[in-house]
């Protein structure tokens, strides 16, 4: 399975890498995170330039999309050519958001009858499409995951890999990048905010 | 002032920019994280491909260095002239490194006499060089820090940024890179790290 982590020019670090990072530790397993770009390098905020895995194609035939974050979402979203390019299909695609990358899904009505969880410089642009937004860092319904506030990207992480390998493989993988001997308070924070976003849908 | 964050070939996504990009929200105080490479491009473990936004020289300059971590960092120890461009001096730096990093620091002499932190795959070869590793997340003496466990990286951050530019700056970033709603949590949790390792010192 492969996974499209979608990063644009302007995108921030933390929110495209701790999700790519992350669901690679699950190569062995067959999931595998690609840094997927609309230009053949993207330059993030801080100035870095990275050159991307995928073109935008692939996000048609990826089996996740998440669409990551960064201080040019609004311009993103205002560019018809871009937004067309991502023709996702959440019948068969799991799709996330990480931060500003809540205003994209929004945008392309992957967030109507809702809510989202975004950062706070985001909110306001995403409650101007209507989408109610929460005072939480993760929620998921049904094949549809935003995530707010940078580090809450392990989050989305922790549901990518849940929902295609199972709960054991993400304790694995939290288990493994934790802070040394914050193991089972990390594994169980992150278990916690995706049950508890999954359990407010029952 | 400038952070000179070292990141080899086979570098961990999550290790490099975890603390790059929480500096970098600094850059306003006048704090900024450059990605400082060994060649033009360096690849990632995960096969992705940044370009340095510093050469290694940049290291003597730098006000602060953090040793990034990567699958190769014993090829990086027994490589005697990639060693010897790592001119760095504790009593003008700050210096730090996270998970295999410390090895680096280990070979360069900067752990003699302390006990270190890193990430359990690196912690034999860190043992064998006769450097005590702590079950904790994070360590510091003086002006050497270590820091073990992925996501420990935002410690090391926390730890720069405290150093450079006070404990309120340190708050800002950890607040608006936590999860929604996280943000006490996430701030105490980072803080305790870095001063409970300062602590034991005293």
């Amino acid at each position: 399975m492969q996974v499209a982590v979608v990063t644009f020019d302007g995108f921030n670090e933390l929110d495209s890498f701790i999700a790519s990072a992350l669901i690679n530790r699950c190569r062995g397993d067959g999931l595998e995170a690609l840094i997927t770009t609309p230009t053949p390098v993207v330059t993030s905020m801080n100035g870095v330039e990275v050159t991307g895995q995928r073109p935008m194609e692939f996000v048609t035939e990826a089996d996740v999309v998440l669409i990551g974050s960064g201080v040019k979402a609004r311009e993103v979203v205002a560019d018809e050519q871009l937004i067309s390019e991502l023709r996702l299909d959440s019948s068969r695609q799991l799709i996330g958001a990480q931060c500003s990358g809540a205003l994209v899904l929004a945008r392309l009505g992957f967030l109507d009858g809702m809510p989202a969880c975004t950062d706070r410089k985001t909110r306001p642009f995403v409650e101007a499409r209507g989408i109610p937004v929460l005072d939480e860092p993760f929620h998921a319904e049904g094949n549809i995951a935003t995530a707010g506030g940078c580090l809450a990207s392990q989050y989305l992480a922790t549901w990518v890999i849940t929902r295609t390998l199972g709960e054991d493989a993400a304790r694995d993988v939290l288990d493994y990048v934790s802070p040394v001997g914050e193991n089972q308070e990390t594994i169980e924070r992150a278990l916690r905010a995706v049950h508890s976003a999954e359990g407010a849908l029952a």
